[in-house]
């Protein structure tokens, strides 16, 4: 399942996505999800970054109750470190939502993208809500993955078919719920009956191993938001156990997107921890390599700096004997019981996709963490983003 | 006090750099300080870093008993991720300038720099040392000083006179104790005549507001060590008090330089947290910050994006409220209590040094911490270190 094939919405929910004109590029910016029923349970994962913009605060009190009718979100601007006006601003949209869509605006959540420390342009964010509500589509599912696009140079959507229902999913950014490199921003939707628990549950299972294990530069957004809706539109009930395994599916399809289209990356990275005593001290040490710039440096030049990777499981807590840890680069154990191992020119990084294993052989656990490697082109692109 | 002017020895030391070609470059690449007394107190810090290279597991026992009679210091090779051959080489290399200066073998510090995971050419550093012996010289402080560069474009010296004693150091690499840019090494000698205990204490005192203060890519080295040697050769009694003030100002003074130095840099940033709770608070904070790849990327591209620094500022666990957060750059206040200040086009930051002040409006204590920006030559430097 990829970005490149179409993606229908489930039963039960409509799309759109139109250019309201906060983007300079003309490009489409404001999308709307609609749950036109009969069920409207959802949930939803914030960014833990303390200094959250104001559609996360609405958002995180629309979905405190396990209903949500729809969901309106926006590029060109974040609406954070926007004070009062940015909170007002943000109420002001779900109100308009609400009174277009015959809902209570304590049911829409709003999630904003973009720019930091800039208010956004309520006129055109009204009128544009006005266009996306009459755009409104059971076909609107791509449309709306186009319209949140920031600096996305593709849009992502997948999905996952049951016996009967499905899930899908948009997703924009490409980072990780804490941390994340510019704000990701995710709408699930599925058709299944289900309990809103089981909901609220399987989302937080499938974005633990799949949107919490990407980190592509570190960097936390004030904007993350993952929500999902359930319609019940296909009448088929589906238990926890089923809505995870799908749930997390569809994550997985999207986190891996996100890291393919990381800003300006090269590599896509996965760091892979073996032999770990816990999974927190494989997630731990797995992290602390994808975070490590020397070693993101070394695998933009496609160099197999694996002193690097052994330089940053050393800052780590966790169990291990630095005589006993191996790395093994793209098949080849250039790193054996903390020395030497197999000659390191035999290692090729030519290929998009680099997979390094660390053998901490303290104990039978481990994860894999996602991350990018760090190019003249991201430091290009984040030199002059706002400028 | 820079590396512009020559910095000479303290009284009872000499030193020398020589061409041992463990470099391919064909420089001066290894060097000597020896400690010809009264006393030989010393002490030393080394990097917290788990995976730690065989001269720093060396070098912890032989200042363990507060005597140091030599530093032999290579470049060219770290000798890092070698295993037991490493450390056999480390012990090889003290027995040698031991036996050529007739000391002890546990009385002799070792440092090296450059490449991890690659066995050090013994045969040249026997005969390095051999000849870094009979070059010996009370004005051997700068040839020492230029013999432990690696990617450094300068040497770095620095002094601070008493009356009648005085400090020197030497100082390479960039970064921090914990983390450090490649590896950073330090010698600082004088020849006040003092009491061991107070010299271990003045050197941690000082590091703990110098080298653990600045943070240039976030990336903790193998091998960084500082080394502070005590000949007494002044006769000039120190208290405590007056030599944590030298070594402060010796420390503080090498720090700029590394920061000044560091690899690819075209910004020096002081991060300045005031109003923190606590200095731990104050710490944590600036940090977050000076290790925001984003907000290292915005200060190259002379984008002063407070919104990146805010987000930095949220990730931490300090005392604050978001919403009385103000970052000002380089003297205008482009955030206010959490929203917008300033208009941000009045920053100027194309100067190389660069001042960002947050105020966490949560308590008395302060503290600053350097870093630098994150641009293509650090890209460039990187990833291609070791091919």
């Amino acid at each position: 399942m990829s970005g490149q094939e179409r993606v229908q919405l489930p039963a039960g929910f409509r799309a759109s996505g139109v250019t309201a004109g906060l983007k300079a590029s003309g490009t489409p910016d404001l999308a709307l999800v609609v749950n036109d029923g009969p069920d409207h349970h959802a949930g939803a994962v914030f960014t833990t970054n303390r200094v959250e913009a104001a559609p996360v605060t609405w958002s995180r009190q629309v979905v405190a109750d396990g209903r949500v009718d729809a969901v309106v979100l926006n590029s060109g601007g974040a609406n954070a470190c926007t004070g009062t006006q940015g909170f007002l601003d943000t109420h002001r949209t779900a109100e308009h939502v609400a009174e277009v869509l015959g809902v209570s605006a304590g049911d829409v959540v709003v999630c904003s993208t973009g720019l930091i420390g800039e208010l956004l342009p309520m006129d055109r964010i009204i009128s544009g809500v006005d266009a996306a509500a009459a755009a409104l589509s059971i076909e609107g599912h791509e449309a709306a993955a186009v319209a949140i696009k920031t600096t996305d140079t593709v849009h992502k959507v997948a999905r996952h078919a049951g016996a009967g229902w499905s899930v899908s999913g948009m997703a924009k950014g490409a980072g990780m719920l804490a941390p994340a490199l510019a704000t990701m921003l995710v709408v699930l939707t599925t058709d299944a009956v289900v309990d809103q628990t089981d909901l609220d549950a399987a989302l937080r299972a499938a974005t633990d191993v799949s949107f919490d294990r990407i980190d592509s530069d570190a960097c936390m957004s004030t904007n993350d938001t993952v929500a999902v809706l359930a319609s019940g539109a296909s009448g088929v009930a589906v238990d926890r156990g089923a809505l995870t395994e799908a749930l997390t599916a569809v994550c997985t399809d999207l986190a891996r997107q996100l890291i393919a289209d990381a800003e300006g990356a090269a590599h896509d990275i996965a760091i892979e921890v073996a032999g770990a005593a816990s999974v927190d001290d494989a997630l731990e040490v797995a992290r602390a390599v994808a975070r490590n710039n020397l070693f993101k440096c070394a695998i933009f030049g496609n160099d197999p700096n694996w002193g690097r990777v052994l330089a940053a499981v050393g800052t780590t807590r966790a169990a291990f004997d630095p005589a006993a840890l191996d790395v093994t680069m793209n098949g080849v154990q250039v790193c054996r019981s903390g020395g030497v191992g197999e000659d390191r020119t035999l290692v090729d990084l030519t290929s998009r996709e680099v997979h390094v294993r660390v053998d901490l052989h303290a104990g039978p656990e481990s994860a894999t963490v996602w991350t990018n490697d760090l190019t003249h082109d991201y430091v290009h692109e984040n030199s002059a983003y706002s400028t």
